[in-house]
């Protein structure tokens, strides 16, 4: 457990990097970038401690998600530049992340009774909604809407951590299995640029 | 009450479809037009919820609205240029559901025992709050800021039904007359595309 | 307390003639002037209680909200064009606002035993939310996030209070020393246009 609660930080270190870099971008000052790193990274637990009313939420029950985000900023208004040489590290940090946050969210869920499909979904909240959040925030269409099979994979993930619970299989081995899946399906699906069909025929005529 | 939850179930379905079109229009992959679709549908009601700190949230407790959003989507894939010639049919559907979802969820606010001009927020959020999120998701201003007494009829709606409900009226009777309401404002207004008056003079000198 | 109650609702209406504005500038409806004042007004209260499982939340417990922002929308379709020549008072009672809405919303945090520092971002978010909720909906990068150091006025006026909470002094004169930090910066901020450090070196090239 010890072990998945320091991916489960260096997965939110990832994550408000992630932000930080979107925000600086964007030309927000000192607080905007902060904010935005923030709901970044810990947008996706907020949402579903929200829903499924777990309370404390995660960065008010737990300080080191706010010593982490601090960090991550703080990185990133001294050393900008370099970051962007990191950036092969920093990709491996999140998909790293979001497996964690996936499985998390998924194992919160059932903790608290939830039916299992409810359940997957709130595992799918916790790893996507802070990228939401920071699209929204900086005015941009949320790219989990357009590109990558990002969801699909915490999705494949999920089903394959209930399937397994099911089966004489440690908890701890199972996380681990259930991770590899989602990470092994996101660098495949970003190597090979993979795409989810859409919807044709636009009925406004275009 | 029966009749009410199939309509309820029915509204979902509308409001299901009516993200999914929008998101496939914007070229959403399929997991984007589910949440989008999903939003539209339950935004409404989960707001209330959350404010009003009912727990188990909607779609949390009741998984015939994910059953609901998961058949409209797949529906919207297959035959997307199709539904379109069931506008009006949809348009209908979408009525009938914001009547039924600001009934509701009025009634959810006063069984809650909240002061009735928040039970009428109450409806109020349940019925156009889908809506916003839909717009706010998909980066456009809120449809509901700028068009249509959309909200004017759920308020009509609203008061109508606190009215009632002080008179010997059985509480069917009083859902269907004040639904009635709701519908008939809405469709005289976007026939004959009534506005409501806006602030005139910009202060900003334009 | 009284004094306080009274700027809490002078504040809450200077923010919801804030929001009134902006939306009736965009061509909102009657409806969208209201919900955007709405959630100027009390969006930020409503955040931090829905963050901290504080039921009823601010403007569903107490009525006087509502009654403050129908009256400051009222005014706003009334008098629009005079409105722009008081725009000096409005920026006070904004102002004022502001730093009431922190302290408050720090106390609130204090009152539920959460960390300092939690308490202090409860604050803020009690100050800013409001209009960043405003801003995403009209669809406009949040201003928060690239001007004013408005958010480390409110952070300067809450490490205040907590210093001088741990000195013999009386909260009520702690609550106004605060009060005037926060004024007193954002003022200067305004007045010399001051900005928060930017990060520099975009790291896409540009």
């Amino acid at each position: 457990m010890s072990l998945i609660y320091t991916i489960d930080i260096l997965g939110t270190f990832a994550f408000a990097i992630s932000g930080a870099l979107v925000a600086s971008d964007k030309k927000f000052d000192l607080f905007g970038v902060l904010i935005i790193a923030f709901v970044t990274a810990v947008g996706g637990g907020m949402l579903r401690d929200i829903l499924i009313n777990a309370h404390p939420i995660n960065w008010i029950g737990d300080l080191n998600y706010l010593w982490t985000i601090f960090f991550a900023v703080f990185l990133t208004f001294l050393f900008k530049s370099k970051i962007a040489y990191l950036s092969k590290t920093l990709f491996l940090f999140d998909t790293i992340g979001i497996s964690v946050f996936t499985l998390l969210g998924l194992q919160k869920g059932l903790s608290f009774n939830l039916h299992p499909i409810i359940a997957i979904i709130m595992g799918m909240i916790s790893a996507v909604f802070g990228g939401v959040l920071r699209d929204v925030l900086t005015n941009k269409v949320p790219l989990i809407f357009e590109k990558e099979i990002y969801a699909s994979a915490c999705l494949a993930g999920g089903i394959t951590y209930l399937i397994i619970k099911e089966l004489p299989i440690s908890d701890n081995l199972n996380f681990i299995i259930s991770a590899s899946v989602i990470i092994t399906i996101r660098l495949i699906a970003v190597k090979f640029n993979l795409e989810l069909p859409k919807v044709k025929d636009d009925i406004f005529g275009k």
